[in-house]
């Protein structure tokens, strides 16, 4: 389908700004084919009409598990291990595909609707997640998530690399697959030493937790005498394209480290809030030319998957922590939820941004909200004034999943409905 | 008018606990009169029907400056003095009273659009914000901003006489006038002792800025030889019921002091992060049973007026900095933004639950949102997962200002075309 969009600002990056345009933009076959000037021969299906409304490349959520949103305010409030032992890990066993497949849903229901186009997942049953992004046409990368003896290796590393073969580069390159270490607190040195080959073999990235707890650089100095970061690095897993979920605890030796090996970090200010692990260093890993990039984690520890929210926090959080009021601009917070997070995936020659040749991942703004009056500064309102629920219209890869706030290829009844029932079956 | 709500869940409050009951509610003259088994008898004009929705008591955003959202965005990210000297000052002579109604009137939509029912402002121009406030029949507290020597005494006080005399419980009760002197660093200790007689005077309580910045704590220190609520407390400030906002930076001395003397605090943690300040020990002061409510300050340093952002804020913030993941409970994040409150206005007689004989300040919320779903637990889906958007009714003293998102008292295309014209004359 060939789509114009006619009369949007444009939120529009380069090296050193982000600046809005006011340009039209032409899609066909899913790929951004011109940005300003239309040639008269270019013939649309579709014409989006997007006065007062603002286009911004779409949201791209580095951190989730998906499923786990059946468990959203089940347990909050409680202290950690309360939490993991008496109600998430009690729960897990009885997870089925038909529960994960509902979860999943309801959670890129939410996504879209908050103008997430790309998500990148860790979970058991990541071949079912995979298929929930398929039927919904939503962009994202998958993994198994890998601990240390559950099963034995040889399954373990079937299942990821059966993953690979089936998943990998599939839907037009819309899905992707990763290695999935769950954390170096739950596998050990032997083990990871298995999965750093595994993921050179099938050439793809590794997505881990890091230094997420006091409690885990406490326990991993103990343990090894060094911390999780300096760890990793002497396993060599940083040897292959990292994404690092959290990276709260880090001295400066890890934060060098990181920055050396090319670590892709993974920041989740309201969860690690939430969980009361924290805040991350990131003015300092920014500082440092580390690229870091947003996440929600789960709606287990969030509640929910709004990445306005994450950008908001994660400017305001670094400053109130620093006390200055210029840490991590609105622009700054507005790259961490888009190119940056194209850069940690491995796909920003692809999305993360909205230049000609780019996939038409793209959604649309109502700046017609009254908490969004007056227009000064449109990077700012974007971050500081914004809501959810102002996301208008979703393109993922050239396909509209929501316009006016309907979802096209999303049955929303029927998912609330059944994601009410299956969180009733692991609960009860 | 008598409105019967049919069928809703309802956020309930007693001593002990938050929880959730389902029973209609039935008002009539503005006033709750029955929750449970409605008479046969009651006659109603309007019927609610709630199914799938959740009532509970509108939000009481305690401290704002409703005129400066013509502000919003227009300069962040800047250090704080260059955003005062160079942005927010400059701007202030140009105000007048049409420019400061339309941006209370964007306030205002927002505030309703949002769940908030009453708000407690300072600024100058505080009879156009009350007048605004009259229109919108939304509930409001205002105070004119006195500063040390910007007029001679005896007419700022002429100004807060007259605001009282014209406005306090005036409107049904639903406007009162506070005295509102802008903090300790603004006022001299002189001027802040004439202040004192005129509120025991009119009978009222005093709006005030206070520890928000460490700089102020230690110009205090340094120019009174003690903190600034030392200073306050000696002057006998605190023998009139009082309302401090902010309170960030506190010793331990300092809590006793706000405890011993009732003071409630109000609370504005997104301002606090954003302006660098950092952050308010609420759990602290919760643990003394200091009474803390909370608000969202002025969109210039927000740059919302979000509430249900400002209660997730100030749950997880308090877990991250304390570690403890207990820390201010949905329940207790709830009754920050509601009871608290109306407790720190000092109208907890007429609002701040669903009671009956309480005035109808009540919302509505829309609970069928997949963000909503599952729903294990309500109250916490009430702090952690739901967007201001969510919002579906608001009904104030019984009058019903916004149904199905539409609001009913104010002309949004109106107010938005306004607020941008009188946004772009202070400005250029
Ligand atoms: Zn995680
Ligand atoms: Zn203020």
């Amino acid at each position: 389908m060939n789509i114009l969009i006619k009369n949007p600002s444009i939120l529009c990056f380069d090296k050193e700004k982000v600046f809005i345009e006011n340009k039209d933009i032409a899609i066909k076959d899913g790929v951004i084919q011109y940005i300003g000037e239309i040639p008269k021969s270019f013939e649309y299906d579709k014409l989006i009409s997007a006065t007062d409304k603002l286009v911004m490349p779409g949201l791209i959520n580095t951190h989730t598990h998906l499923p786990m949103s059946l468990l959203r305010n089940y347990a909050d409030d409680l202290p950690l291990w309360e939490w993991l032992t008496e109600k998430v890990w009690p729960i897990e066993p009885k997870l089925t595909e038909e529960i994960v497949y509902w979860g999943s849903m309801l959670s890129i229901a939410e996504l879209i609707m908050s103008g997430v186009t790309c998500f990148n997942d860790m979970y058991n049953f990541a071949d079912t997640v995979a298929k929930a992004a398929q039927d919904a046409k939503i962009r994202g990368c998958i993994c198994d998530t890998l601990f240390d003896k559950t099963r034995d290796d040889q399954s373990d590393f079937k299942i990821t690399r059966d993953l690979y073969k089936k998943w990998h580069k599939s839907n037009n390159d819309r899905i992707r697959v990763f290695v999935g270490p769950h954390a170096p607190y739950t596998c050990s040195a032997d083990y990871l030493k298995k999965i750093i080959p595994l993921a050179k073999e099938l050439n793809t990235g590794i997505h881990i937790h890091l230094s997420e707890s006091i409690k885990e650089v406490q326990d991993s100095i103990n343990t090894y005498g060094k911390s999780p970061v300096k760890h990793l690095y002497d396993l060599g897993l940083f040897d292959v394209h990292t994404l690092a979920a959290h990276c709260v605890h880090l001295s400066d030796e890890d934060i060098l480290i990181l920055k050396d090996k090319n670590v892709h970090v993974l920041n989740n200010p309201v969860s690690n809030l939430k969980l009361a692990n924290g805040f991350s260093p990131v003015y300092k890993m920014l500082k440092n030319k580390i690229n870091v990039a947003l996440g929600t984690d789960s709606s287990c520890s969030n509640n929910n998957l709004n990445m306005f929210e994450e950008m908001k926090l994660a400017s305001i959080l670094n400053k109130g922590i620093t006390g200055d009021s210029t840490a991590v601009p609105a622009a700054t917070a507005l790259k961490m939820a888009t190119i940056n997070g194209a850069k940690a995936l491995g796909i920003e020659d692809k999305v993360g941004s909205i230049e000609v040749g780019k996939c038409a991942d793209i959604i649309l703004i109502d700046l017609n909200k009254p908490h969004l009056y007056p227009k000064h500064n449109i990077v700012s309102l974007l971050v500081y004034s914004i809501q959810g629920s102002d996301v208008d219209t979703v393109i993922v890869d050239g396909n509209i999943l929501m316009e006016n706030r309907k979802l096209t290829t999303i049955n929303l009844e029927e998912v609330m409905q059944n994601a009410q029932l299956c969180a009733e079956k692991l609960t009860k």
